[in-house]
């Protein structure tokens, strides 16, 4: 289901292809993350036109609202939301641990109080696979546990244990056919225990391996480290998947090291904050340096938004809180990010990867992007 | 530049041709309001999906934010805004009356503080031309004053005359050549004074003619009284512009009195709020009811909404308070506006307007939307 097609001699960076029954992702890729059974802002029509050829769904979210018995009665979540290309959902855990009330972490599972009306729910790695399925993803995720950051030792190692004998019983109870399972990388901050982790997770033989646990407010010398440590005793011709991960220079990064899929709300959640990805950094509409600038966000950009509208008419959009605004800055980074990945795979197959990484790095500024990252977990709204 | 291509035998009904700098427009017609610069929550491209073939800008509001210097940098609000159809901008009167703080109206103009930072405005008959001379609209309608509904006669009479005054200045000073300008009857409830300030205004030979005042709370019988008062004396050759008007059933009603073109906010404003027209009424697309129909908002539409999507998921949309389900429900409200035009003009075309009116009057329950309607004059906002 997945193949290697290239790889690159000085990185470890990775061109791919996984199959799916929704249909096949070229790799490295990046999924579009729809919340709710909707990619903020965004129509599925708009999606393909923006060649996104996987989105991501989150199985907590769906699950308090609308929840399941809606989606089943609609089909699943492809039907439910008119997406016909393939979806990723996630588990759920890392939603529970950042968002639900009143955890209970037993072996068995997590029982939690939903954050919106606060229903009791009992979710084990049988019921979290049970959801995917009806679902109807075509990449299901094991149910984990997301220690908190930073971590003691001692904790980080009998979670990891924990998800380690959860990920063996989401291993033992999907038999969904076409529905691929991924297991996810814990560990903390520990070499010895990603190392292990990786270790037990490619013995359960899993369709793909996510890395875990890097996106909840760790230093990026952290987020690169889990990478590291865990990457090498992944399989070779398995798919892996930085969870919750990054910014632009950040996912070339991760792709140098071995990384191959990617999912991150950085592109929506700011454009509804009136910020636009460049390749010299983030912009902020808001400012008024812009408002009087006749080019596009970033010239020779092709996204919809740069070929039709002006710099200084987007920036009256975000300032009058006009829809509009924040549609078109969705639709700009959505594409800079579909697109970084379409530039990283022909550099791949070019040879050219590292060259690629170190002047997108060198021109790229950071504008302390990363922070507002962290809020991955919780709910979005308009703004 | 107007021509009447069919009239209805049992009713007033018209069906035109108004030619513009920016193409011509099919009346009846429907104006999708276009506020701050976008029609909200829909692209230009997508108005053009829906065959809309003029939108209106507010003067106001685009003279408040972002300015004309902004918007005269850019060239004009075609090109700002990157709509390439025709645009009627209203004068900025009716906001200048609902909006703005601290008026003091003289012979010569109105002093405001807009309502945005409180700058100190003021703006005279002339004023407002040159505002809509820079704006580069296709009509540009005269400075009135809107008096409050319900009004004295004196007060009405004596607004009257000044608006008359009023719209001579514009009249005089308006040679831009391709712009039109059209003149506003006034007259408050007095069918004396409608009848004397239509009179007035068709000697003074603007190229059309809007009926005015007849969306600030008055009652349905005074809004149509107020056309049926003006439109025996406004001349045949030119277009009747019935202002900020009105529900679906309303629209025929004025059609079949003669009026040619509405503008209106309720399609865009009632889908923020989660409601859907059909030919029975409205749909409050939250009420639990909807979470498991499969079939669209409405059985037939040809909507990019109803095509592509089901009541349940656009219901789950718009709990979720996802954009998407804003923007799928604008989409239906226009095209519905829209598609009501077209079959307005069809039936008058073939003599059936008479039969479509009763029908559809029939068939439509009013529930309260016309309420929602008098609050056109504020800000729009997300929902």
């Amino acid at each position: 289901m997945f193949e290697l097609t290239a790889t690159d001699e000085s990185t470890k960076a990775r061109r791919g292809r996984l199959k799916t029954a929704h249909g096949s992702i070229e790799t490295p890729a990046f999924m579009p993350v729809g919340t709710q059974g909707s990619v903020k802002a965004v129509s599925p029509r708009e999606l393909h036109e923006l060649k996104a050829e996987i989105i991501l769904g989150n199985t907590y979210h769906l699950f308090v609202r609308p929840g399941l018995d809606t989606i089943k009665h609609f089909g699943g979540l492809h039907s439910f939301m008119n997406w016909d290309g393939p979806i990723l959902t996630d588990s759920g855990g890392y939603q529970i641990f950042s968002l639900a009330k009143l955890r209970k972490i037993t072996e068995e599972g997590v029982a939690f109080q939903n954050h919106l009306d606060g229903t009791p729910t009992f979710i084990s790695p049988e019921i979290a696979m049970e959801i995917q399925a009806v679902l109807g993803s075509d990449i299901a995720m094991v149910l984990d546990e997301c220690p908190p950051w930073p971590c003691e030792y001692d904790y980080a190692a009998r979670s990891l244990e924990m998800t380690l004998r959860w990920a063996e019983r989401c291993k033992r109870i999907s038999k969904t056919g076409s529905q691929m399972v991924f297991g996810i990388v814990q560990g903390g901050t520990f070499e010895e225990l990603r190392r292990s982790g990786a270790q037990a997770l490619a013995a359960m033989d899993f369709d793909g391996y996510a890395i875990g646990g890097v996106s909840v407010g760790e230093p990026e010398r952290e987020m690169m480290q889990a990478v590291e440590w865990s990457e090498p005793h992944l399989p070779k011709d398995k798919p892996r998947y930085a969870m919750g991960l990054g910014t632009p220079p950040q996912l070339l990064e991760l792709i140098a090291r071995g990384v191959d899929m990617f999912d991150c709300v950085l592109p929506t959640r700011l454009a509804r904050n009136g910020t636009a990805f460049t390749a010299a950094g983030t912009l902020n509409l808001k400012n008024a340096e812009f408002a009087m600038q006749k080019g596009p966000i970033e010239e020779g950009c092709s996204c919809p938004a740069c070929v039709d509208f002006t710099r200084g008419y987007i920036r009256h959009l975000v300032k009058a809180e006009e829809i509009l605004g924040l549609r078109l800055l969705t639709l700009h980074n959505l594409h800079f990010y579909l697109d970084l990945m379409k530039r990283a795979r022909g550099a791949i197959e070019e040879g050219t990867f590292a060259r690629l990484r170190a002047q997108f790095v060198a021109e790229y500024k950071t504008r302390g992007e990363s922070l507002e990252q962290n809020t991955g977990g919780a709910p979005e709204r308009f703004i």
